[in-house]
């Protein structure tokens, strides 16, 4: 067979995150809540629904490459340039270009350690070296990740906020002071996935003019279309510019342009959507309290639950969530991995979740012996 | 600014082709006839395009990652195992995969002078060195390309049959031959995005045990589905694996899988798209014959008129369509850029094409002076 380039060569064949279709094949039977990959089960705008259905029809030609009247909506949501966005398949096609465009054998990126796993597979399929950082009492720590990149001579550092497992968030300042330490030859990628989640104050202002920061956005959470595939990065022009010697210039569904364009001007549902997502994590908390368990506060869709014990105790935790046919994910990494992630669920899915918890949680305890849930 | 990797450092900022939106916003009018893009105007089937509505709805959750019941119908489709199959976004995106699990800085790729540049663009964004091959009589030359390949040391061969810009093909005979002389270190990508609609024995047995041999297939072109950025890759099960090391995962739009599940199903729409994609051929083919000019016999969804002259009049003949709002477009290399390039079309577009026609070529002789067309 023909030899793969050296880098590849030396990669596992991989999949960051098993599907849950994947699961359900296997286990032969459906879950009944599918709660574990921070969709949202709100769903798109009724607006978007329809602006997406009705760009069926024309599906037979491509997408506009340039995402033109998107990218022009969106410069005006954020007051910004539209030479300073590009549009792409999700933040993770996004995350892959960008990627391609930074990272060669030989060159180091720091990441927190159990942070977005999507992020560590494009990174290591382009060669890098991936430094990690620990969290910081389960946040995700700007400061030591600046003080690492600047300390390893980094040119990519990848944060989070809110973050991904854990949900815990920093403040805009807190970003922008470690931002403004960060060496001139270093990035700064700012996945704000679930920003729209969080409360004010979590994002930094918007500063198109500095070239260490690129910041990327989606359609896929508080908008509810995670299967469309749209995502956007903003940043300086020349990096924005830098996009169009990788990526796939016709990879952008022409539906998803449609549906997203709509979504954004549906500010009003957005806004109800997170009002709704805000009272899920409420109910989230709730459940596990009632369960004797706690949770670390989120600013994104979905609740941590901290299962008291060690990871073999979330695993089994969780484990038993999926025997019930509760679909949930958990971190990676301890000691976060103490903890299983909820997905925000309409009130159908959680009196679901509310009900497999305790017996969840007592055949665990039961199986770990001697390690107990705090209460 | 954080630098760039040494490969993209070198490369240009580009868009392998103009959008015909880009091309409408820069004129300031819409085309009357989209006929440029070789997309298939008679569109998807009435059961994909319900299918991708009802799918609406549901696009808050992610497509399965291993488009499982889409590989499973295909590989039911061409009797081979899923494990044969990896699908991607269009063709274009499994070519930029392909690449970047083949071609690293140094590798020789081969392929026509004048062939697909999105496969150019892809193979450069790598770092690889592209050798062409002149087309012989308007077609690509497998024997050729493959003698190249041997000569050079290549570790990837591009070709597309039918050949895109010109139409013409060769027969799975031909190909197989060649492919039998190709070094067991190179591999052959086979681009059959137009092979719907060419006649029986265009293309050669699927042998997946063949190591050498990948296929790319699309539900772009006969299926109307440009839109829905689905395409797929059938090759040996080793070479299909690897492509799990660098894909994006979750990158297939969930709307798109269902689409495409039903598109597979309804081979009668499918037939008899491809009769009217032949009789819009044919009338191409009229139209430029009464207007004095010959055309390429095809087995693609467009057909290729030789202008009678050199490059720069069937430039002008193009920029004379496109001033009467005809969406066309033109192969890039001599001597196939006597030619334009006209994608079948609804009797509507072609009445407008017809209409055209004959002034814009008398404006683009015209101009040219001492260049007449055959007649």
């Amino acid at each position: 067979m023909v030899t793969l380039t050296d880098v590849v060569a030396a990669l596992p064949e991989t999949v960051p995150f098993v599907g849950p279709e994947a699961q359900e094949r296997q286990r032969g039977r459906l879950f009944k809540a599918r709660i574990g990959a921070n969709e949202n089960v709100f769903g798109p705008s009724p607006g978007a629904i329809r602006a997406m259905q009705d760009a069926v029809p024309s599906a037979w030609q491509y997408g506009d490459p340039e995402s033109h009247d998107l990218r022009e909506a969106l410069a005006a949501h954020h007051d910004i340039d539209m030479n300073n966005l590009v549009v792409g398949e999700g933040i993770d096609g996004l995350l892959g270009y960008l990627c391609r465009l930074i990272v060669q054998p030989g060159t180091r990126v720091v990441t927190s350690a159990g942070a977005y796993p999507t992020f560590n597979y494009h990174v290591q399929a382009s060669g890098g070296e991936l430094i990690p950082v620990p969290y910081v009492d389960d946040h995700e720590s700007p400061e030591d990740l600046v003080a690492c990149a600047k300390r390893v001579g980094a040119r990519l550092v990848y944060l989070a906020n809110p973050d991904n497992p854990m949900g815990t968030w920093s403040s805009g300042a807190t970003i922008s002071s470690a931002l403004s330490r960060l060496p001139s030859d270093c990035l700064l990628v700012l996945d704000e996935a679930y920003i729209d989640c969080a409360p004010r104050g979590a994002a930094p202002e918007i500063d198109t003019a500095d070239t260490r920061l690129v910041r990327m956005r989606t359609f896929s959470k508080a908008y509810g279309m995670a299967g469309m595939r749209t995502g956007y990065a903003i940043g300086h022009t020349a990096l924005i510019a830098a996009f169009n010697r990788v990526r796939n210039h016709f990879g952008m569904c022409r539906v998803s342009q449609a549906g997203a364009l709509a979504a954004l001007a549906d500010q009003a549902y957005l806004a109800a959507v997170v009002t709704r997502i805000a009272a899920a994590r409420d109910r989230i908390t709730a459940i596990a309290a009632a369960a004797g368990l706690s949770t670390l506060p989120s600013a994104a869709n979905f609740v941590a639950i901290d299962c008291g014990g060690d990871g073999a105790l979330a695993q089994r935790v969780l484990s038993e969530l999926l025997k019930r046919d509760i679909f949930v994910r958990m971190p990676f990494v301890a000691p976060q991995d103490r903890c299983i992630r909820i997905s925000a669920g309409t009130d159908t899915l959680l009196d679901l979740f509310e009900a497999a918890l305790p017996e969840a949680l007592e055949s665990a305890v039961a199986h770990n012996g001697k390690i107990q849930p705090e209460v």
